[in-house]
């Protein structure tokens, strides 16, 4: 049987990020379909939605299957526009603002982009997070940690940066992240710089299979990547984490979000 | 006037990462209201989902109003107990989902989380993306900009490592980055290594004046922060730029969301 094609357009005044990510969550619900994307931001004029407009229809006419249409329009005239085309809207205004008016006894404002403009405070402490978690990778500097949110230990390469920074862009925490390494696991004690700061401490464990396949990828034929040295990190990481008290998560088969979202309600019941 | 309060409940079987960008969109276009987040991710258990029901109605009580709920419960039996709740909801699966089978003539998996599995394919490679974005950020390694998707050039500061990283974990784009320094403006030429990559150098510019506050606080009263050599710099890295003919952004007023998605339109167009 072939496999359905189906092209999906996001369209937005503003970046269309929402409108992928919505369509990323509800297409991937969808097994054994190719989705294929094209992005039309920053749609902000009638020549701009009619030059759409007119591309709508061609993806229409070419695939013979009317496309698909997420989109995050605000401004309800140009909205109208792009309904005339031949497509299956996913229209995220449409469908939730308008009740969200009467639920809130409000008028939304029309402000493109308003989600992460610089006027944003939101936005601003954002962009500090993720500083602080750049500045705060792999042990670099300790002269702050104090005013870290989170701070995340872990083996070399268990998965702390990219979960360090993910943490920061999508929740504005301050996480730092720091290595335990041999010399840890010899004094058999945690690096006494992390001891005052016990309660925001997490670790991050990782199968040893997993470590080896992924440092033999940067380091091939190390001693630092062979599986021996990874089973005996790994073993003693986690009898350190196991004394010490710290909380720790397997990242072999979660995904940074899942983790992430894990680590936030940690913090919220610690709270 | 007192302000509007709002609690919102995002809800979800999954991380609810997805719930809460939309969230964020919507809400955002309504000023002046105060929304709380409160998050309930993971709820893949009818126990878990009840716990959830009685949080939701005690929130109504204290505060006299309903909260917004907003949620992707893929599991239908589990979101109809929750559709008990004394809430207004915004419903992402409920409003999309069902019309979306009948468009795709397809069963939608119920498969929690497979946005962002290990499984997917798209999850590793956003991973890859953002490994390389760290390991070629401020120009540490240029072993392999031959494999970048895109290279940003520009002064220390003017937001080229947010922007790289963004790139990588939104887009999977292989983005490295390299500062354009006082040596490059006195030979008055591009680093060498780059010439090779002419193609996928695009530049990022900053107003002197924000440049100036983002270095003081970094590194107070040194000439590197300071006005006089902030305008130096900036003047002659957009000198340099425009004699080599690299497209280049103003970073001042844009997010990085924003620039992200600016960048992703000229990748496009060049292809």
């Amino acid at each position: 049987m072939a496999t359905q094609k189906r092209t999906v357009i996001y369209v937005s005044d503003g970046t269309g990020i929402t409108a992928e990510t919505l369509g990323h969550g509800l297409l991937s619900q969808f097994e054994g379909i190719e989705f294929r994307p094209l992005r039309f931001p920053f749609l902000d004029s009638e020549d701009k939605v009619r030059d759409c407009l007119a591309r709508i229809n061609e993806v229409c006419q070419r695939e013979g299957t009317r496309p698909i249409v997420i989109m995050t329009q605000t401004n309800a005239e140009l909205s109208g526009i792009l309904h005339q085309a031949d497509a299956f809207f996913i229209d995220l205004f449409d469908a939730f603002i308008v009740p969200l008016e009467q639920e809130l006894d409000a008028r939304y404002t029309r402000a493109v982009g308003r989600s992460h403009g610089h006027a944003n405070p939101e936005y601003n402490s954002r962009i500090a997070a993720m500083n602080f978690a750049l500045a705060h990778d792999d042990g670099v500097s300790d002269t702050d940690l104090k005013s870290a949110d989170i701070i995340l230990v872990g083996v070399s390469r268990s998965g702390k940066t990219p979960t360090s920074l993910y943490l920061s862009l999508q929740f504005s925490l301050k996480a730092a992240n720091y290595p335990l390494i041999p010399e840890d696991f010899e004094r058999d004690h945690l690096p006494s710089r992390l001891l005052p700061y016990r309660s925001k401490l997490f670790g991050l464990t990782i199968a040893p299979e997993q470590l080896h396949r992924i440092r033999n990828e940067r380091r091939p034929h190390s001693k630092y990547a062979s599986l021996e040295n990874c089973r005996y990190e790994v073993a003693a990481a986690e009898k350190l984490m196991r004394r010490e008290g710290i909380k720790w998560f397997d990242t072999t088969a979660r995904s940074i979000e899942e983790l992430a979202v894990q680590l936030m309600q940690e913090l919220n019941l610690e709270r």
